[in-house]
């Protein structure tokens, strides 16, 4: 029982990552998404690749103590996912599949928002604690939330799910779920260069940005902390509405730790500064001064988080 | 092992619980809370109790598998408390102190909003679940969450404290925790009748509730029955308020259901039909259709909660 894999399922690559039992990283890698393949014989690529690492290791399956998996859709606490719209998978048991393809082997499968989550707890920003709520602002915002070093799935797969808590009621254009008034509206990368684009038109003033045909959620970040005014009016929406959802969620499970990763989140401390100060606007006295902290794992936080799942 | 104990501790009234081990109530009974104890000397009254009632069974303490107790304060997830203001007690470990005056007996301690959303789940509107969000609407709005048949008590004791959740950013005046535009300020008693004051002033419509010199929760609710077009201004707003922040808390934890108890929820279906309603205009897709449900136990919720802390 030496070893864990722990496998990160993307649109556009599956990440491998092999480690021995106490979760230090031995090696990882990266193997294109094969879109033509259907759930089951995508897994058998995975499948395949468990077996080939072992047998270079000179062990066999019995040396591994289980394969964690992680998926970008949601999962269901028995394992089982309901659809997978990136890879156009039907609903399928990945747990019970995998397992079979590796001779019963142990397998857990979580969603990859969750898995990173639950990464940063064993590894990451939140070691030593046992519970924390991760928000993932990419191109949208997604979240997790680990209690007791549990991953709290949710009945329906969508525990964690804090993007779509409605924090403007005013807000006239549709979430891309259709709702309005979502924190992914303001805090995802693509609801950043939105709000931007709106500031810029309802606003004279000079800015960096208004030079450039398009732009991006970090060029938006750089003009911010080149003194841009325009650029902090979006930046500054954005990390008041993330305050406000996450003051709800903390008197909701009033975890040890926030913690913010994803792409918008390589600002730095300036969005943790600035969300705790919003945060605390918010707070109920009880959870005031919950910290909010930067991921520490970056792009390796699913594979870790999947590993975690049969490690513990 | 025969019987447990479940005790709730109130500001006027200590609720006694003697049930059997499957959580059959066999007898109840309350005594006053004496307020000029301290928080050592309160618990020996409640000792005594315990031990007099199994006397008079014919039982001993080992015929008794535990004790527990429910408080109206904050309990850490090691069982201490750090403050119970309605009673005056300083900070101290109520279950060590109970535990000590029955020569090691087990007990477990727990918030009463807390211990109410838990015996919901075993013996009220969520049994056969595993997890449920409770909401008691009394003179704050109180709550619970229950996990894979857990109680959530937070890092800081404040979990499911969902009555300040900021529901209204354009609130003027200040919530009670000091807060603008928490949920309890809509939807507990006086927030309610706060609110119908106001739509009083706002609107010349005729109203029953204008004849009135002072009037209650009740009394407006009575009213929203009777047709009453002002008062039901009050009480959309109360339900639209709690939908929301139920939608919020729904995409965080994701439980298989809410309850809707207390004082308010008297008033029956017209609740959880008016928020429920709400509820689907703000939820994100993947938890529409999450049942509202009313409380089922009442005031037994805290003992029946209560002992289940000692039989699960």
């Amino acid at each position: 029982m030496k070893y864990v894999f722990g496998v990160d399922v993307g649109g556009t690559f599956i990440k491998m990552g092999f480690f021995d039992h106490e979760g230090t990283l031995i090696d990882k890698w990266e193997i294109p998404s094969d879109k033509s393949l259907d759930g089951a014989q995508f897994l058998s690529v995975i499948a395949e690749e468990v077996k080939s690492r072992l047998a270079w290791e000179k062990a066999t399956l019995s040396d591994c103590a289980g394969v964690g998996l992680v998926v970008p859709g949601p999962v269901l606490p028995d394992g089982s996912m309901p659809r997978l719209t990136n890879l156009d998978w039907g609903a399928l048991n990945v747990r019970e599949i995998l397992s079979g393809q590796l001779t019963g082997m142990h397998v857990e499968v979580a969603n990859d928002a969750n898995a990173a989550a639950l990464g940063e707890l064993w590894k990451g920003a939140g070691e030593g604690k046992s519970s924390l709520v991760m928000v993932t602002l990419g191109t949208g915002v997604g979240g997790g939330v680990v209690l007791d070093g549990k991953i709290l799935p949710g009945t329906t797969g969508a525990g964690g799910e804090i993007g779509h808590i409605n924090v403007n009621e005013a807000e006239t254009e549709c979430c891309g779920c259709g709702l309005k008034g979502c924190v992914e509206q303001y805090a995802a990368a693509p609801g950043l260069i939105r709000v931007a684009k709106k500031r810029l038109q309802e606003n004279k003033a000079d800015s960096l940005l208004r030079e450039r045909e398009s732009f991006s959620a970090k060029d938006v970040c750089d003009a911010v902390k080149a003194g841009d005014a325009v650029a902090d009016e979006a930046f500054q929406i954005m990390c008041r509405m993330l305050g406000k959802a996450l003051a709800g969620v903390a008197v909701t499970v009033n975890p040890d730790l926030f913690v913010i990763g994803g792409g918008i989140s390589r600002a730095g401390s300036i969005i943790t500064e600035t969300v705790s100060r919003y945060f605390e606007d918010f707070a109920f006295y009880a959870v005031k001064g919950t910290p909010i902290v930067l991921a520490k794992l970056g792009n390796d936080g699913g594979i870790i988080g999947a590993a975690r799942l049969v490690t513990s």
